[in-house]
């Protein structure tokens, strides 16, 4: 898949299937500023839990940002090469953003303020609860909006590569990542130097039960 | 955006940007099994750490299934009147599938069999250690897949509505889920009765930053 227009359209199953994880980037590609902020549009389009948004992006595209990233990315040289890595955060404290997402609602008539009341008293329960619900709700919602992050890249004529290997403890230091925010993932986002080897799945067959295990 | 045929192009920006939780679905539409099985492959098709593909899906079509989940998922109507629920569940035991992922790829001279021996080593390894790690792992990966499944049966011109609101316990055991898996969400998946409502969303610049907090 070539760089694409702007306004092209490609298709939704040729995207799909066309993403590989890219390792090698060409050097010194700079994304404009509106393909970029298509890209993020379209991650944050994702649906969440509550709608609560669960996702940050922090953008790294500044060189010795890149370069201080380097060895907390065990030196994997996409991170320097590519054009910008993008951490992708979850909210471990999301319901902090149910009085702000259902006030908006409120304001604008469509929905009466005694069911936000409910709605937001309701949330802010649910993270009260012990074990891994905060967690998981970080961690799931975020990867939804890193998938779109990573197809929509794709529709632009762009490539990335999820990266889970990587020191957390030292990324949240060198970043001033606030307590609040888990890294789920880093990605890299730039131009594919050479294509990735397509990679196998198994079969459908080895994935899905059909109605009980 | 109305029912495609299955070979249309249907731009990925557009499907994005169109796809929302859908809660009305006709009732007793069947979806023909050459697109549900293009549908799961699209989303099987997602990167996964280590390429391991922590998800499973258990695709429930069975009215009387259908029923007994019902009031597992707090009586939600659209768990029965949509064509089929597919719950996206993930693997905290991934590491299981090491052996026979890259099996296959030194089967096919992809890799050396001493590469993947260290590699599986390593993935072993890593899943021994203590902390969320294989939960996250599950979420995590299990999640990609999803979006992807959403995206691609909106590209089918079928609605999802992704549901996080279920008794998990009750769950797990009325579809003899093994201790294996973790339910990340459920799916409803059909053909919309009425368009669902545009959900808003946080502007960019209270989800992004760039290079550092």
């Amino acid at each position: 898949m070539s760089r694409t227009t702007f306004d092209e359209k490609i298709d939704v199953f040729q995207v799909i299937q066309k993403r590989q994880s890219v390792r090698k980037y060409e050097k010194g590609v700079q994304i404009p500023n509106e393909e970029l902020e298509a890209i993020l549009n379209a991650a944050a389009k994702a649906p969440s839990s509550w709608n609560l948004q669960h996702w940050r992006f922090l953008v790294i595209t500044d060189e010795a940002k890149k370069k201080e990233l380097l060895p907390i990315g065990y030196n994997q040289q996409q991170i320097v090469d590519c054009s910008a890595v993008i951490a992708v955060l979850g909210d471990v404290e999301a319901d902090k953003e149910a009085e702000s997402v259902y006030g908006e609602a409120v304001e604008k008539g469509l929905m009466p303020e005694k069911v936000k009341e409910t709605l937001v008293g309701q949330i802010h329960g649910a993270y009260k609860n012990e074990g891994p619900f905060p967690r998981d709700e970080a961690v799931l919602n975020a990867s939804l909006a890193a998938m779109q992050l990573m197809l929509a890249a794709k529709g632009k004529g762009y490539d990335t590569c999820p990266m889970g290997g990587f020191n957390r403890h030292a990324f949240v230091e060198a970043f001033k990542v606030p307590e609040r925010f888990v890294p789920v993932m880093l990605l890299t986002l730039g131009k594919a130097q050479e294509e990735a080897h397509p990679s196998m799945r198994k079969p459908l067959s080895e994935r899905v039960v059909y109605n009980s295990f």
